[in-house]
């Protein structure tokens, strides 16, 4: 078993309940230090997912839907699953994460089956070069599964962001938050995240001015990819709002993603980006394709600014007290963005 | 009272419980006509909204999220209210629409406070000049809602979608099942959509080759956009697989949307795209942009392909029984997208 099913492992108690336990190997301190040690919402995420799956007549998440309510305290917790719908192609459960009697994360996941994995193995199409993705691309004589009509041999891809080659990416290391106060390693000591050089400027405090993330994802121990390891990959990234400057843990507050292909083995690349910031609150939709270039995840969350300070070059104007950030930036690679697209080329 | 808010309402039964009757005005009936008429799943989504939001601390529904599990009867049905959390920035309800017993349409909605809207009526920008709604566009001197620090004063939003002025846009008209068999006017009587040409050559079974819609909503009795006409019309285009060659009634199965901003008066701008399309499964992700070019709505929804023939030219190709589709289609207009990219902008 590897580290990351053991921290969203689930025991059964009875039907619809689970005994879980929050694992500190998956605990997050926002860069910021300005909030208490918290768990990863996906591993989170993962726990109540593996409760619902354990008990589900179709075999994948096709639609998760997560309001994150609550910080989870490290310390035991329970999974609520009540099904809503059994159906021949769809059926739907609601999963609760409560602690304290308190429901920390309430999901509605609605189960089915999807297609693939294209590609049994990254060998057939390495990390390096992800697969075409294009549209048409579904590998003829491979009917989707759940084809139940001609409507599910309709095959269409939109054309992938552009990802660096992953020898090109920079390693994120385990950046501050790691390590909780104890010493434990916490989420960053898990997962390997490779970013898109032009999407990391913040680090040196020069934001690019975008709110886009781009890089891939993999777990350090090894696991390949699987329904779990999307829930995590789709939030795995930095947040897209440290590109225009803001600081500081950025909690989710919503968070939707639909399983759309099963991944083959090997590196995710993620693309991430926001298309409104105000009030507080930010979007970050992310893409996931797997090693063979199939699209496997997509998310949509709303979360919060961070609540540190806005740092970088970036900042064009404090007017009347509203920050405006230009786009029309450079991007830390020198290619020019001159209305937001472009870069993430979706 | 609109026709939209009557058919919507909700009568209060007791703490959390709300008695509400589907109505025969917001009917729909697929073009295929191989399924039964059914109620216009955004119509549904805001009805439970009004329960929600009849008992919510915070005034603007951030983010909904909806699982469409049965099909409404048109007949008596009631909506369950339970509180999740209340907290000062935002507080989180289920929502069901229940009949006979079993749950038709289960929400969890996060609430909280949006900006906007920032102009007041659409005398300011006009439906024929959206605004600008380039990045940094927010108006000085009027900090959005909800800014608790400096995190709340960071303002960006993408390059907004290519819309058409609305008066070379096509009427879509009362379309294909619109009128019920007894004669009721049902959904399509109530909007006026009216769509991006290059959009719509699936009417004459010449599909574009490309998953996207894009038009102008309002409905017909002059009711101007709230949080309950968004709901409406971030699913109110046709199926975006409609522009693959796909026919009839392609049900959501889930929908999760997130209110921005408060919309100002005038008809609202709606492009959908789809991102990826296999297994019989679709998801079409909309946007929503008021009459002064503000971002006002983001919607995602996973659905089901229906299951009516694949009409029109772009069909390519059928090998080992898998529907390729070439995209590098020429476009209604003759603009020519060679990878799918350029007509949605975004």
């Amino acid at each position: 078993m590897t580290t990351f099913d053991e921290a969203t492992a689930v025991t059964r108690r009875a039907e619809g309940l689970y005994d879980v336990l929050p694992d500190a190997r998956f605990a997050i301190v926002a860069p910021g230090g300005t909030t208490p040690p918290a768990i990863n919402g996906g591993a989170l995420l993962a726990t109540v997912m593996r409760a619902v799956l354990s008990e589900s007549p179709l075999p994948h998440p096709v639609a998760t839907s997560a309001h994150f309510l609550r910080v989870a305290q490290l310390a035991p917790a329970e999974v609520q699953v009540t099904w809503l719908k059994h159906g021949r192609t769809a059926a739907t459960a609601r999963g609760a994460l409560v602690q304290d009697g308190k429901v920390i994360l309430d999901t509605t996941m609605t189960v089915g089956t999807v297609p693939g994995p294209e590609a049994t193995g990254a060998d057939e199409a390495g990390p390096d070069e992800p697969g075409p993705g294009v549209p048409g691309s579904a590998a003829p004589g491979r009917p989707p599964a759940a084809s139940d009509s001609a409507a599910g041999l309709l095959t269409w891809t939109g054309p992938p962001p552009g990802f660096p080659a992953i020898e090109d990416c920079v390693d994120l290391g385990k950046w501050r938050g790691t390590t909780a106060a104890d010493g434990t390693d916490g989420y960053a000591a898990q997962v390997e995240v490779l970013m898109d050089p032009s999407t990391v400027g913040w680090r040196r405090d020069e934001p690019s001015g975008l709110p886009e993330m781009r890089g891939y994802f993999r777990l350090r121990d090894g696991q390949e990819p699987d329904p779990y390891v999307l829930a995590l990959a789709v939030d795995g990234l930095p947040p897209v709002v440290f590109g225009l400057g803001a600081t500081g843990w950025a909690p989710t507050v919503e968070l939707t993603w639909h399983m759309r292909a099963v991944p083959c083995p090997g590196p995710l690349a993620v693309a991430a980006r926001a298309r409104h910031v105000s009030g507080g609150w930010f979007d970050e939709e992310a893409e996931v394709w797997d090693a063979a270039g199939c699209l496997v995840a997509q998310s949509r969350q709303l979360a919060r600014v961070g609540r540190g300070r806005i740092r970088g070059p970036k900042v064009d104007a404090v007017v009347d007290g509203v920050v405006a950030v230009v786009t029309s930036a450079v991007a830390a690679d020198g290619r020019v963005a001159a209305d937001g697209t472009g870069l993430n080329g979706a």
